[in-house]
């Protein structure tokens, strides 16, 4: 089934600039596999903001809450979750 | 390019039943064709309530204001806009 | 699956009394039913409001806005869904 | 009476991750216990949020603040508390 | 026990107007025996806007609800309900 | 005159514990003062919140500004001050 | 004492052109007798918008009530008070 | 000097389409001409809403508000203001 | 010209009291010294916060923010700015 | 493309004044380099706020996220983007 999702990032400006960059490394490779598996279906930057647009495809929320709540980036993320549904108008296979 | 549309909808209470189908059925026939030319990439009911998330890939700002403002029920919609970009984690060729 | 939902109504009060009447009587009816096929799970009243607290025990998204769609009163409530999961510190068997 | 209680944890980066793990064990048994004692009624998990809903039964308010109150993380939540009564519509024995 | 009310009162002008003053004293007359009773414990008016703050001393979120719902201006209030309990600092005997 | 104060507090997770009881000391001692005086009319405390709703009754808007703002705790608190006045529907002889 | 007043106005597009009118003249009068008396001290026009900043030097809090609830649009008003009180570094007589 | 304003339009639906075409007829008659007098600098669509963002280049904010109060549709529309002031890191000659 | 500005001071509590006290001292030297001018025309203490409203009389937009960036506690404020114009209603002289 | 940005920048109080300051020589440089290049079409200060208001001219909306988040102040910045398009009542030859 499938979840839209907003994450926000603020990072506090006292974490060490490495322990960042070693935590966005892992981000992307999460992110990569997950969207090989097909969990992570897209995943769009938000234009002028360090926050992003993600539909998830998933079994569950509980199986939508152990990805996010992994994330490496998980601790300094505000997330939005709202599940979706087909809308009756759409003619998309793959929106469902 | 890609923009990231939510809109809500609120139907006055005192418009005609007839009024609202009549409105209703032009909408969804734009919708699938809008769909049909690419423009409208992504349409998924929220839900629990009467809106949607949508993905328009559309050439300008301009262009996306045309669509949305000639929808029979946008006198009715509560509409926000965010524009899109590639995410640098992502491995779609058609998040872009 | 879970989700929780939070609904406030707001009937404008120009709709004619028997109306409003013959509205809750089937929303009663079919919340009665809901609650009888184990999908509305919890069901309470927030004190002072004209509003409820409702847990949902579902097999998607969809299923989730099919029904609440199809409540009479739907056109004159607010609604706010989340979606839950297993909490690691509950040792309840139903709250699952 | 029942309660309706929403957490929201934002514990400050800086402190001791040691320090953290003892006040989630603490946080964990005091929840186990509550639950047991049947005044922690329900415990869900929101998905994608370090945050849950809870249903509280207790004797009063003093009862449910001094529970949240010395729960080892009160310090780093964000509280919201919502009193709940019995709906017209409710068929179920447990939600009184 | 007691509870915190604030209550904001918006009257839709298309009401006429012997209807708005037959609930005013409706309204009053309630408060006034509510006050009798002991359950509306204070009511004060908020300078400057059709509002109250109100403080009950009710037996149960059940007994609040059922007064507040049964207000004949019910229909049109905005309430905000806060449950108090007794202040560590508080040398009162009746501020619980 | 009356005044309503909501007082919400948020201590930094930064500052030395004894630091922090003693200001709290120092609070309760003016609280305890300041009831005396009659200037403290109501306090009550918001259940599951570090905050409380107050009641005060004094001489002029730059008298309450004197109080609140020698609190030990002011620099950490949100305050919101709405100034109250008798409502008409009132029949209790201390509610002015 | 002074209290801070921000007034912004909207009447409902169905009240007959006259009758709005009527209100207008009404309450100029009594903007023009209250600022006479010296209780309206201040009134400014917030610059695009049908609202204004107003100062007023009364009473009491009740007295502050009586003039805004008796003005002719106070129906159709959303109005925000803040006691006022002297600032340190103020060197006007006046602004007391 | 420069004024930043941004207006969203929303007409009531039971306002008459011929009245409706009128106020816009007339409102961009008088859009042209401040347009050609240079006090409305700029123009602009936000896309996807029926709102504008523009800038005023007048003598005093009470110049601001006589263009402003005397748009044809000014009763409908919600309306922020923000004063604005050359830029230090600006180099455009007509950005001020 | 007149402009409304309303000033909220949040100090981080880690800044040592002396630093504090400096900026204090310079801020309300600046304030005297303003007022004196005409340029700083009302200056009041809002009741229980660390905040003011002020009214500034200046001959720009441009004015007004070398005004307020010079400020000592300008980057610990939160600051609100509404221009102001005459209020057909006000009879005073001194509110232009 | 026309898009209309809100950049209001908070920069934490510990990070020392000369990285501030190189920060700002660089923003500013680029601010610069961006407005002769066509890209920075408008840049104002929002009067009494660290703050600016923007249009930028970009050939999409990856383009105006690569332009922000390289911008050295781009981590203590809050931003809103707002495509903007040619609005039906101008008449400026530049405002597309």
């Amino acid at each position: 089934m499938l979840f839209h999702v907003e994450m926000t990032v603020n990072i506090p400006h006292d974490i060490p600039k490495e322990e960042v960059e070693r935590m966005k490394v892992l981000e992307r490779e999460q992110a990569h596999e997950l969207q090989r598996t097909g969990q992570w279906r897209h995943l769009w930057r938000i234009a002028g903001r360090f926050a992003n647009v993600s539909i998830f495809d998933v079994a569950s929320p509980q199986a939508l809450h152990d990805i996010l709540s992994n994330l490496p980036l998980f601790p300094f993320m505000e997330i939005k979750v709202m599940p979706l549904c087909r809308h009756p108008s759409s003619i998309r296979d793959d929106d469902t």
